[in-house]
């Protein structure tokens, strides 16, 4: 293992062994949460790599950039899981830890012999995530996964969307695989939450549990009061494009550089305050816009008031003048506002981290913070089957045996 | 307490308690995902409720429907913050519980008497989830916490857009709160992963922590390899509409009854399949669509094609279509489509609950599901207070107390 994967681990799941059997997005992040909060997690990666490597724009001879992110803080090995020498070397690393995280299609893991009976087997108590676009049963289940149909699933796609009044465009995907994201997310909670219910000093119950995440379901569970406004009077909730439906002015308002400014002026103290600023102080008085329920009704009126006067301003000013204002705001920030945020960098948010591969990747902090016993960036991520070595000795095989299994394609 | 609220408790954080000191949608979202897995929760609200009870469409009386799924499980107790025997009572309940779930503005408890220090006094080992915009520290720290702020922020309304060759419209908000939600999730992570540092059997440390969520970081959290890229490159990620940058096709496409249908088409096979139901089989060997990478550089042209036959169709008859050719697709669901949907029924995930208020109301299931151990709707969303009596007696105070601090207006 590399000196920087033996820097002492530190955060509250210090002393937490994951085995991570995924690809992707959803399995991968959610073991890079526990990682990064000092969970030990070794990450399984089919010969050739976790295909996530190849996403996004590549630097000649060391792969995708956000690879160091990603894979930060977990310990590689290849295995080809086809063979059934690497299903016995997986039991045994089941048997060290106290949780498995995993997104292949439902049922694939157990017809390679990595059931949960296997695993029980190996590990008894072992908390297995199981990641899926569709859930683990029912009629769905061995569809595939792809990110944007379960986002639309989940309902989320619908509503990012301008009103089919305002464009014919199409309702744009949320720029990131969210849904992923969030399902992964969904898994280390529920890891944490079955090894809470194992483990605890007063009523640990020893057991294991499979926590079963599906894709569609993480993304409905972030859809708010939709469903029961539906169920109880019958009414779809509809796009609302940049606005909110209940409260004006908030929108994102243009700029004369082409940027775009979010401001949030809905209650009345802070929209008299923007009046005044736009040299309007006019219209917090107005009977169209004096109260948030008239300004929800006028919002068109208002909106084009604001972007005419937005839209003379440079980004950069109209976030100092709003600002010394004390009216909430911001630039829709890029890559490049995020990396400048002083707030971001203060808080170890966004961090320059040493990777052997790119030289120094900017990474985005550990979330959440824990400032009493924090995680942290102990090694990016490293290549794929950097620690098969190291693991494989960990395991009792020798330096021949292990050289055996290199030669045969069984490892690498 | 209602019997309803007397149900056995069951999932893996049965035996958590969990004070909220929330209120609109990140703490109290947070607090209802530990509640759905078992955690007993009590939600401390102020005279008058929690605000987020007037949002949306309200019933007669009753408050809104969104109430009853986003406060369920929970016991209410209404309390003036004002006063000092209301924060003393507060205190007596941190002492019987595992954790503090909040969201007030940074330091605004610690002002009310109610900061880290008293709460450990009064419970040795609490763990604290603060949720806030900008984080409990740092230069951002008291700016006021406006979900679409603290999206923007973080990065993802700027990516949320279509390329601005398409089109002038501001870019959407994703149609939820979206930045919130995941704070809440984030912080029942933190929660949980707390708890198991703290009282695991082997090695549990018996010390508590503040885990301390930001919108801002939750949401950059989620944006996969943006600051990688821009770190190594300099480039900063761009927004792609309905598309992905890397795949064609996947987009949304117009239907004939004025829907959108997702398809997810950008492997050969498929894409060859998907050609064959068009009706137009040469484009899968066509030069300009004869693989992913040149179907990526002639988007614009292959959007187009699939686009003019989508509209020709209805939605339903597409999905069937496309379905059955086995091309990865789906409806953009609105809450209609997610209430008949046969999958989130079977699991669960769309669900009627009882709620004395509203009648019969739908909410969304638990997610994560456990299926060994699940946790449930033990209860809709009670009425602020509901459970002010029994808290407040369970606490020590005699009927007469009550009855006199309620007409003295500190509890309600």
């Amino acid at each position: 293992m590399s000196d920087q994967s033996e820097k002492k681990s530190h955060g509250p799941l210090t002393g937490m062994r994951v085995l991570e059997l995924g690809h992707f997005v959803a399995a991968p992040f959610g073991a890079r949460l526990l990682a990064d909060l000092g969970a030990e997690v070794i990450k399984v990666e089919a010969p050739g790599g976790d295909p996530v490597r190849q996403w996004g724009r590549q630097v000649e001879g060391a792969g995708a950039p956000w690879t160091s992110m990603h894979q930060r803080n977990k310990q590689s090995l290849v295995l080809n899981l086809k063979d059934t020498r690497a299903v016995e070397i997986v039991l045994k690393l089941v048997a060290t830890c106290d949780a498995v995280i995993e997104n292949f299609r439902p049922g694939q893991l157990a017809r390679m012999g990595l059931g949960r009976e296997a695993m029980e087997r190996a590990r008894p108590g072992i908390v297995i995530a199981r990641i899926s676009g569709y859930g683990q049963d029912g009629l769905y289940r061995d569809r595939a996964a792809f990110g944007v149909i379960g986002e639309a699933i989940g309902g989320l796609r619908y509503l990012t969307n301008h009103p089919p009044s305002l464009t014919d465009l199409p309702p744009a995907r949320v720029g990131v695989s969210i849904g992923d994201s969030i399902a992964g997310l969904y898994a280390a909670f529920g890891i944490v939450a079955g090894l809470w219910a194992r483990d605890r000093k007063d009523g640990g119950d020893g057991r294991g549990r499979v926590v079963d995440v599906a894709l569609t379901e993480a993304v409905l569970s972030m859809m708010e009061g939709m469903l029961p406004e539906y169920g109880v009077f019958g009414s779809t909730r509809e796009p609302q494009g940049a606005r909110i439906a209940t409260a004006s002015p908030s929108s994102a308002y243009p700029t004369s550089d082409n940027k775009w400014i979010l401001i949030a002026g809905n209650s009345n103290p802070i929209f008299a305050r923007l009046a005044a600023l736009m040299g309007r102080p006019e219209l917090a008085t107005d009977p169209r816009f004096a109260g948030n329920a008239v300004r929800v009704q006028n919002v068109e009126a208002l909106d084009e008031a604001i972007g005419a006067w937005s839209v003379r301003h440079t980004a950069a000013d109209l976030d100092r003048m709003l600002s010394e204002a004390d009216v909430p705001s911001t630039i829709a920030y890029t890559a490049a506002e995020i990396a400048a945020d002083p707030q971001f960098r203060a808080r170890g948010m966004v961090r320059e981290v040493e990777d052997p591969a790119f030289g120094t990747v900017l990474h985005a902090g550990v979330v959440p913070h824990v400032p009493d016993d924090p995680g942290g960036v102990r090694w990016a991520g490293p290549a794929a089957g950097a620690h098969t070595d190291a693991i494989l000795a960990a395991c009792g095989l020798g330096s021949e045996e292990i050289a055996g299994l290199r030669a045969e394609g069984v490892v690498a």
